[in-house]
């Protein structure tokens, strides 16, 4: 039996606590735990210095395979709307060389050096690239298992109704490793909201599998878009299997509209994923929670043709949830890093998690005296735990 | 005489370039420049290694008398009103043993290991604390330089009109070593603009310094505020001596409205100076730029009683005002970077500022590939030159 013993670590309370891990899972938490005495094996101790203790974090909408991340700097000359930046990734995917698995390996083992230790990333599926980047991040999610545990999410960034074959493409993908079936602006990229969710939820009742879709319309169409949304999930059974990311509309509501649509969403168990972009109308962390529904963080993507910004650290990501949403009392930070964590994990349903007996032994000691700290200084990581065993130190994987 | 040659650098067009400083300044910029021959006094060689080359940061806005930087984390529990936060910091000032000049050493410090070498602080002038801030940074001013270039502004944060004798501190404070007169929002706080405005106008005639405002006054009022301050500039000529920082209302108007306030702050000669917060209404960098009003970047408070966030760091501060103005193409970042160096030491007026022939020798090495990379990535600084010394290397200060 592998074991290893955390000790003097400090939980988010503010407590002592040394953590038993026993064949990848948390066996025991508490205060000066002993090493097991002559149990089978050996047992190995990690002395955490006062650290902060975290569940390891999550990372709930990202872009793997889009990603520059570890290679020469893009040079981005790039228009501003929608279209352009599709247009723009499409041409410089067929003519850069650009390797998803590469890509998405080097950015899967920089989100793991932060602390990161499960992730959804969605993957473009599209007519012109086929199948391609799903294959590369197939092979990223088998490479990094025991350590990172990835969500792929099949994603029409071109949009489906346009573009004959998407359809068929997407099926073929939640066939052959894809999780969860992605989607893009029924309004303002099909052009035809009712068939476009039509397809989309026919593909997932299909598959049995969850839906995760990019919602950037703004005000009144974006609104549109969600209550055509709310009707299919309720007529179709799919509560607790939408997840909204962006949602901008949301952050163009007064606040009756807005608790509203809050309220429909906690109803049928939609969550919200949000970046927290600094420039966008942005869902109201607060407003969420205090609705009941599970509002969850991710980068989006990171450093790739859309965006020069980002890294792959979930606590830098909190900070911006933080500052976007004028968050500055320690409890409201401490909701940042729920985002991150234990409402991340629940928005994409990543089973086992968190700081508590039998769950998977991902875990991240940080120098921060509580979550508040952890968030707004996101200190280089310490050491992190995944699968029971220490991955990296001071930041760098070992 | 002393002589430091950079070699191997590249200039942000990214041409290669060495710097040969002389006696703090710079005396010449060319590609393979030699050590001068057979010249007096010793000549120090400093490869760049293909670096980056940036003129040193400027940061326009904060407050170092104010931070906990480098103390035990501060617990934020107070309220989310202005006057909450005046409040409870007046309060934790008295009792918490609070040094300014402890704390305006530790984050100017900090800001110079960083690549900052011009910086403009606000400095609390009230009638709890008398001029005790004022004195605890004219010795950290005093300290630093010959590094770091200061500039205080004498900033009253609780107000003037309703604290009898905060007028007469403020003269005091011009006397005895402030550079500039702060203010703040003459509606929302002194609750008589005319009549607040009037002081602070006589106080900067009387004493001949530029002012720098708070303004967070919104909408209306605060282009209110911003109409009787233009008035009182022309009537008292005093263009090109005005600086408002935060200027949120200028956020918030349509374009139209918006560019008209523009062009009569460019006929002014008033700067603007933005902290772009991710929560609030912000003015637009690139409108302010093309009306020709010049518009640098702040940090504001770092880590104190008003905000558990933020960083010395002004790189990362053109990633804020990158983000919150949606700049992605690398001429847009270019201009982010210009607000924390070029348009930073224009609008703040440091003299003798930037790479070029006879100014101080202030310069920062960082390992990117142009602008657009040093403000996205902000990587540790490899090498930090001010007054012509090597003062700091990766990010640590020597
Ligand atoms: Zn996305
Ligand atoms: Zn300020």
């Amino acid at each position: 039996m592998e074991r290893l013993l955390i000790r003097n670590a400090r939980a988010l309370d503010g407590a002592p606590a040394d953590v038993l891990i026993e064949n990848g899972r948390i066996a025991a938490i508490g205060e000066s735990l002993a090493q097991p005495a002559g149990a089978a094996g050996r047992c190995t101790t990690e002395d955490a210095g006062g650290a902060l203790l975290l569940p390891g974090l999550v990372e709930a909408h990202t872009h793997l395979d889009k990603t520059v991340w570890g290679m020469p700097w893009y040079v981005n000359k790039c228009g501003s709307r929608l279209v352009d930046r599709i247009d723009n990734e499409r041409q410089w995917r067929a003519t850069s060389g650009h390797d998803a698995g590469r890509a998405s390996l080097a950015l899967g083992q920089a989100f793991l050096a932060a602390g990161t230790t499960r992730l959804r990333t969605h993957v473009d599926i599209d007519t012109d690239a086929g199948l391609r980047h799903l294959e590369g991040v197939l092979a990223t999610q088998a490479q990094l298992a025991d350590r990172l545990d990835i969500q792929i999410v099949a994603f029409p960034q071109s949009g489906v109704l346009d573009r004959e074959g998407t359809d068929a493409l997407l099926d073929r993908s939640l066939r052959e490793g894809a999780d969860i079936l992605g989607w893009l602006d029924p309004c303002a990229i099909d052009r035809d909201p009712a068939a476009s969710l039509d397809v989309m939820f026919a593909l997932a009742d299909k598959h049995g599998c969850p839906v995760d879709i990019h919602l950037h319309e703004p005000g009144e169409m974006g609104v549109f878009t969600l209550e055509l949304m709310f009707e299919r999930i309720a007529a179709l059974g799919m509560q607790h299997r939408v997840a909204i990311s962006h949602g901008f509309c949301l952050g163009e509501l007064d606040e009756r509209r807005r608790d509203a649509m809050l309220a429909r969403m906690a109803d049928l168990g939609v969550a919200v994923i949000t970046t927290a972009p600094p420039s966008r109308p942005v869902p109201a962390v607060m407003a969420c929670r205090a609705a009941g529904v599970t509002i969850a963080g991710g980068n989006d993507g990171i450093r790739d043709t859309w965006t020069p910004y980002g890294a792959p650290d979930m606590l830098e990501r909190a900070m911006m949830i933080g500052l976007r949403n004028n968050l500055r009392r320690d409890d409201e930070l401490a909701v940042a890093l729920d985002c991150v964590t234990y409402a991340g994990a629940r928005a994409c349903g990543f089973a086992e998690y968190g700081v508590q007996v039998g769950a998977r032994a991902d875990l991240v000691l940080v120098q921060a005296g509580n979550a508040a700290e952890a968030v707004a200084a996101h200190p280089v990581r310490k050491c992190v735990i995944a699968g029971g065993r220490i991955v990296a130190r001071d930041g760098v994987l070992v």
